[in-house]
């Protein structure tokens, strides 16, 4: 009997958004991994240290320093595949030797989650699950109190790594919009919004779900790197 | 002292996909509020019927019927204008009293969700937190197990309601599609999604949540109308 592979939504970073299925889960399963950039503390394991039991087994999947690597670049590519491929051979061990194991994931695991590429090799091979969590944007927008789409409103989920035309573009074409991804990409999705018409309804919502946790409008936001965990809302919602 | 409003989301239907946080103020609350359609249980209710508390004071929400008055005649959003004023007036009357009231929301409350009405007639009258829900869209690709958008993939999340033509050119716009509100549109947007060359990719995933849950390539299901929800999801992930 081999073991169960569950990809667990955590939420966006409140360890009360976690759902009662996956808190159950990670009660239960001997295997806890989670992602973490070489060197930072993981944010997944972050939500769930309150949790982990004593005895349970972690393993921390270490992404592979690329920022030396243009990210166009065929070795940037590579080098992704082969850590996704090293990652997917350590939780295969676990669940060859009949041991469950829970990939915690930021927010929900299948939607621009680093677990879908875990997921893609290993979900045919192994009884798999997953629990959905809560979206960064969902807690973004709950945060905010801000009705995001209603009725027929067509939205538009977007990465600030977009170029500017393309962004312009896609903002002119949809009622209610969120971009990710910001970063260092804030100014360009900042003159985006602006030639889409778009600037003056759009908040900008960072850290959410920890204590630092704050929505503005983005017109009162300055033009500083965006943090991890940020996004943009653009409300499709007009009485 | 009023009371607090609560915009609680539920998740898709699965109890267990409650958050903690909206398990806890459920088991706090003395007033639940739910909508529900004239002469049909609750969905909302449905969710939570376990986790009610004797003594608990219930606050159904009951829409008008509609059925017989045309969506695009202004009696009809007269009609749900009138509704939502009687329904943030009762729970008002609550909050006025000092008592806490939740609104139990399936889904996302501000995701097209009905709480929406009832938060920009309240939430700046009275102290209002919206504890964010696992979307029914989230809940079918986790039951589909598909990855459903990653790295610069935009998705965009589509109402059946739109006209073939619009549906199309919006399909033939983005990597990742969710089409919700199919119902008796299915017909039309089975052409739109072929007329994009996405038929063969999309999924379609009804009754999300409860035991009847199920999901199948859109190409292998008929064309009688779908249920409740139901929705089809179109993956950007491309390997």
């Amino acid at each position: 009997m081999t073991g169960r592979l569950y990809g667990l939504g955590l939420g966006p970073g409140d360890p009360e958004l976690l759902t009662l299925k996956a808190a159950r889960l990670l009660d239960a399963v001997p295997v806890v991994a989670y992602f973490a950039k070489q060197g930072s503390p993981s944010n997944a394991r972050a939500i769930i240290a309150d949790r982990l039991r004593p005895g349970v087994i972690e393993l921390p999947l270490h992404y592979p320093v690329t920022t030396e690597i243009p990210r166009a670049d065929p070795r940037y590519r590579d080098a992704l595949d082969a850590f996704h491929d090293a990652a997917a051979a350590d939780i295969a061990a676990h669940l060859e030797a009949g041991r469950d194991v829970a990939v915690a994931s930021e927010g929900d695991a299948l939607f621009y989650g680093s677990y879908m590429h875990l997921h893609v090799r290993l979900a045919h091979r192994f009884p798999t699950e997953v629990v959905p969590g809560i979206t960064a944007m969902s807690g973004a927008w709950a945060l905010a109190g801000l009705p995001i789409a209603q009725g027929d409103d067509v939205l538009t989920v977007l990465q600030g790594t977009l170029d500017e035309d393309a962004l312009t573009a896609r903002l002119r074409g949809t009622e209610a919009a969120i971009i990710m991804k910001l970063g260092r990409n804030l100014p360009r999705v900042r003159a985006a919004l602006a030639r889409a018409g778009r600037l003056d309804a759009a908040f900008y919502a960072e850290r959410v779900g920890t204590p630092a946790q704050r929505v503005l409008r983005l017109v009162d936001r300055d033009e500083a790197p965006a943090p991890y965990f940020s996004l943009i809302l653009v409300p499709g919602w007009a009485r």
